[in-house]
């Protein structure tokens, strides 16, 4: 039987979440961050001794909620991506993405062989890695609300931050199996590596091909059921499934459900959506408005207030930020095109958010041999913190400063008018 | 870390749900059978060695999310449902129900008592209380499709089945009480019943109110909220926090999702709907889809076909089916005004659903002393499979059975022509 205390959990998680998440709205900010600071206020009781707060960082059902949560995300990030539209936006993102890349992760290293001194390589390379990926939601929404949607730096940044998620993927599916090979006292040769990167991108190029020749004679099938539901059900049965067939090539689960959204195309459900149902992202947002914010306010809850008593942990929370804004600004050097704003670009990218919050739970769970000879948790609580810091001051330091980089037209450019082209 | 596991066995109980439901909906069939088939034939599979059904069996997360999504299909069954209007359908339908209950009941214990014979008297009251409650909806569906649900006999009908619901919950509560308190070796007098019995209605009652005086600012406060997928979000998490307050005075956590989705009106929600958002019912609609089916799925894979091989498990189904039958026939009798079709009132409510299998299920969690000293299930594999088929034959043959029934035109019915008023 279901213990009726998960359900007043995530009762109670969902309240605090939409409040927080509402209350960040009202001051025009992004309401993850609301949830994520709802999180770490709930959390924040267990100082006060509140036992039920350490109950519910504890809980199995909340915790399989926040990650089937997670595992939606990702399908709705891939959904909202298109294979042929990342190859559309071609050289410029795919620079952008690259040099961005380069740099943050190099500066993530720095920052974390900086701080966390003697730790194993290994949680070097995966601080880096939490630091690549661009949130680029918060982004989206300024240049929507100021009209600027449809201009050449904004599809240069949203075709970038794909690239990002990708190649943030990537990463990971490299770092978690060189760090299971670590846990196990072997150590991965440079041929292991490239095995595990192969069979990564393998795997999304399969699941492309699939989405190609297999996927839309699947759904057109699908599309005679008259069962109600039948369409979101099987869109998530194919998530779920490729999120574990992601698993059992040794990929993170995320990178399946990640794949299977940018395979799965509105046009594959022309036959229910003549029926005059929704499109399946409409259908996936209550799904996902329920199961997100489990994930976010848990996120929060885990961060462990005691940890920032200790000295340098809130430097160490500058340090990354300071090298997560440094590394994204370096991608503006990849921009071509002579009156492309630069800087706007490099701004753009700066957010980070969901995939960053992913990797550093996943890294909790991930254990490495310390010199000493015992065990210690890839991420532990101070780095916790310290990203989820990150996360939160690059996210709030973007839109001002979007705003002001785009008014400031650079020499050169076509004023060309975009306001009331708004989508 | 989420199991990959549990994601495959979600996802392959979607396709067995949604395959099975697209299959009998194109035999005009209720897809609810469909869901239950398909679990039966893959719990068939152990039969044949398949350990993963085995697993699939006793997965938590897998039995977590089938119960979440009982919870949310009451709370949408009470969100149909509407005190208002079941206070205006009147005496008729509350005749209807009472009648119904109380022969089927009564038809139900001598079943069970015949072929459970030495059996706790409790289980006979439990067997008895499983063949209470209408599921309405097939009747609402059969009704609808013939142009027939504006007419006199569809109200009544509708009224009683929520009556139904109401006494089988409120009888639940009661048996579930002193199965408890006699699986403790204690014997419920006579004024525990009545405090249990008083409980749930103060329950429900609180919550009427409560759902009168407080939610409606509640609601209208939360409508300030921007967030995104705030509605179903505070709607979900009030109906987790009235199914959880329920399980605090001993009731069952569905008792309260159904209050609360009873309390809860669209009227509630304008300033949502005002922005355009969807209704709830709406919103709840995927939601529902992901996980109800989980529910029937897996009730079809804990039906035993070993027990079917048991001399007499098909007699008992027989019996039970028989008792469930002849029990709503009788109701027909409580229609009052002339001109009504009785007959085709009765037959409206034979068909039984969730609300049996639900019981069931919570019956197989349950445990009772038996003469020997040890502990039985109150409702064990041979039960819960009688009732499994009982579910789908009442199912299967009420709608060739109404049909038939309302083209029989009882003497001196006017004739009104409501065929078009279809909605």
């Amino acid at each position: 039987m279901l213990d009726p205390l998960a359900l007043v959990s995530v009762a109670v998680m969902l309240l605090v979440a939409k409040l927080g998440g509402g209350l960040f709205e009202k001051f025009r900010q992004p309401a993850v961050l609301g949830e994520l600071t709802g999180g770490i206020l709930l959390g924040a009781l267990s100082l006060f001794g509140v036992a039920w707060v350490d109950g519910l960082r504890g809980d199995a059902v909340v915790a399989a909620l926040a990650e089937i949560g997670v595992i939606i995300l990702l399908f709705e990030v891939g959904l909202e991506s298109n294979a042929g539209e990342m190859l559309a936006v071609g050289w410029s993102s795919l620079l952008v993405s690259t040099l961005g890349v380069a740099a943050t992760f190099a500066l993530g290293w720095g920052a974390s062989a900086l701080f966390l001194h003697g730790a194993h390589a290994l949680v070097h390379v995966f601080v880096a890695a939490m630091l690549c990926s661009t949130s680029v939601g918060i982004t989206a929404r300024v240049l929507r609300d100021i009209g600027r949607l449809q201009t050449r730096e904004a599809r240069i940044i949203l075709g970038a931050a794909v690239i990002d998620d990708v190649m943030g993927l990537l990463i990971l599916a490299v770092v978690a199996g060189a760090i299971r090979a670590a846990a196990a006292g072997q150590t991965l040769a440079l041929a292991d590596v490239g095995l595990i990167a192969l069979k990564a991108v393998a795997f999304l190029a399969g699941a492309l091909l699939a989405g190609q020749y297999v996927v839309p004679h699947l759904f057109r099938g699908a599309g005679r059921l008259e069962s109600r539901g039948a369409l979101v059900a099987l869109a998530v049965a194919f998530c779920f499934l490729l999120a574990w067939a992601a698993s059992l090539v040794g990929l993170a689960p995320i990178i399946g459900a990640f794949a299977a959204g940018l395979v799965l195309d509105e046009v594959h459900f022309e036959s229910f959506a003549r029926r005059g149902e929704q499109t399946l992202t409409a259908l996936l947002a209550p799904v996902s408005a329920l199961l997100v914010p489990v994930f976010f306010v848990l996120t929060g809850l885990r961060v462990d207030l005691r940890a920032f008593g200790r000295v340098g942990v809130i430097g160490f929370a500058l340090l990354l930020t300071a090298a997560a804004v440094a590394g994204k600004l370096a991608c503006s050097l990849g921009v071509t095109g002579r009156g492309t704003n630069r800087l706007a670009v490099g701004l753009g990218m700066i957010p980070r958010g969901e995939v960053s919050l992913i990797f550093a739970g996943l890294g909790a769970t991930l254990a490495l041999p310390t010199q000493g000879g015992a065990e210690a948790p890839v991420v532990n609580a101070a780095t916790f913190g310290a990203v989820v810091i990150m996360v939160v001051v690059t996210t709030l330091v973007t839109p001002p400063a979007l705003k002001w980089a785009l008014r400031r037209e650079p020499r050169g450019e076509t004023m060309k008018s975009e306001r009331g082209t708004m989508n």
